[in-house]
């Protein structure tokens, strides 16, 4: 397979250069698409070194779009490739993939299949199982995002001016602010509905991968002063009743979900369980008595992983190796 | 008067004594009671050193106990004192108080009033006016609660770990997984019904304090890696419909909450805002559109001051100067 990673210096395009050589995929080429500022530049890639490029129209088998929105949009038309987007420039028009949850929207693609948001991903996977036995019927979802959400640049951000604090040293911060020992509300694009652009996002997200518009959601987005693995609270209520062992059953049963819990040590998924790793770790499975057929969960996932670099090459996986594919490599 | 504080040395019996003294309570003799290691050492008190004493049964006007329940539990009823509980050990059973909201309960105290847990002060302060207006019927929150909740330690805990982390450091840490740019469910007391100890410290004193025990709640309570405030995210349904300008307005003339929040800049409160502040501050208050009368909205407040040692004062000062005395002085 020809394959072109576009911002393969970003967190998530570093990841997919990353995943596509431990998951051993089919690269026959690797071309590594970056600002100017990069040019000169290398990428390592199965112990060679890949240039940094500026991206031009290619052809090739796949290319991973990992830049942002408004790269994604300039340039996908003009790519002669199957592009896979993280970002959400096609998210409304192209199939929306979480290989586990909904792979068959694959075969409709015109050329793009994006992946989804982080938070949505991580929310979706333990919910799907649930969706399909009893019916989601409204979601209330608060988030608990790392500094990863906003590229490598916050992660930095976030320990150099933490260190900075702890030694009593001036930081030189972008934000309105303190991040370190801080956290503040989603800085995406604020709605006019009082929604911002990343809770909106989950919002439609879930009802096009859950291929289900009825489904009711309101999500409050906040980022925490963690590194890489987002977290987020879940209250669900569903349409039919459920008992609450085969509701965990069930989820237990999902692939890419892991029930990480200890009720015995009153332990739970914590970010650091969940960084470096493929998996949703999802626990804290309540049944909330304040309605009939509602439920609590707690859910921690990689942000860049299965957030969103490894969701894209799943996507790729999948279409190349076939329906088995994205269950047979859990790291 | 005769002022006693019991656990003067821990992170809310300190805050008590700074705020006697920053609030000019009428002091006529401190006492301060800490636990035998304290013994010799004292605590500053209007340019006065009160030595610390370990504590036996005495007779004052107001006792403030900030040791933990189990203290409560053992010299509440040893005490010739008003009694004011910072702790859990009586808030089923004497008059559960924010001053703000349910003063009229004071009258009726045998001797003890509670002063309530942190988290449900920093939900039910914003929401109180929107109770009395639209009627609370279903409560979802969500917390992001700092380390001060769980005492001094805990603070010193988050700070040296971190340090030790971005040096590279070992440390020797008392909890199963990282505080360093982690974040964890809260570790009270796993119920048999799946919420912890906080959860239903919320459920129940919310229900206590606004008189309603039809009022549904489910709650998910988070440590994050901040120092002293802590954040919330609510969803409310209401009985009764409600335009979102009425509902701010009723928020902006709560005493004790500050509407703080600039859409046009995307700025609403962080705890950083709120630390070492009076008031609960709050914003992104939006409709929720996936069901009728339903409002999302987002509160921070510092945990030792509103959320603890300034409540406990402020009933305090209530009882003391009237019912005015605690809307005059928010610093």
């Amino acid at each position: 397979m020809q394959i072109a990673v576009i911002g393969a210096t970003g967190a998530v395009g570093n990841e997919i250069v990353k995943l596509l050589e431990e998951r051993e995929f089919p690269v026959a080429s690797l071309r590594c698409f970056a600002s100017s500022r990069s040019l000169g530049k290398t990428i390592s890639f199965r112990k060679k070194q890949i240039p940094l490029e500026v991206l031009t129209p290619i052809k090739c088998d796949f290319a991973f779009f990992a830049a942002g929105s408004s790269i994604s949009k300039e340039w996908i038309p003009k790519m002669d490739a199957l592009c896979i987007d993280s970002s959400s420039a096609f998210r409304q028009s192209a199939p929306l993939v979480i290989p586990e949850i909904n792979a068959h929207a694959l075969a409709h693609h015109r050329g793009v299949i994006s992946s989804p948001n982080c938070a949505a991903t991580i929310l979706l996977l333990p919910l799907f199982p649930l969706h399909r036995l009893y019916k989601a019927k409204r979601i209330i979802v608060s988030t608990y995002q790392a500094a990863s959400g906003g590229g490598f640049q916050l992660v930095r951000h976030l320990e150099e001016e933490t260190g900075a604090l702890l030694r009593g040293d001036h930081f030189p911060t972008t934000l309105p602010y303190p991040y370190a020992f801080n956290l503040f509300p989603h800085t995406s694009e604020l709605d006019e509905s009082g929604y911002v652009g990343e809770e909106l996002k989950i919002s439609q997200e879930t009802k096009k991968i859950l291929e289900d518009d009825s489904i009711a959601i309101s999500a409050t987005c906040v980022r925490v002063p963690v590194l890489r693995a987002h977290s987020l609270s879940a209250n669900i209520e569903f349409h039919h009743p459920f008992e609450l062992d085969a509701a965990i059953a069930a989820v237990k049963s999902m692939p890419g979900v892991t029930l990480f819990e200890d009720r015995s040590k009153n332990r739970f998924p914590t970010p650091f369980d969940a960084t470096g790793r493929s998996e949703i770790f999802t626990g804290r499975f309540r049944i909330d008595r304040s309605q009939p057929n509602t439920l609590e969960f707690w859910a921690v996932g990689d942000q860049l992983l299965k957030g969103a670099a490894l969701n894209a090459v799943q996507i790729a996986e999948y279409l190349t190796k076939g329906p088995q594919s994205f269950m047979s490599s859990y790291r």
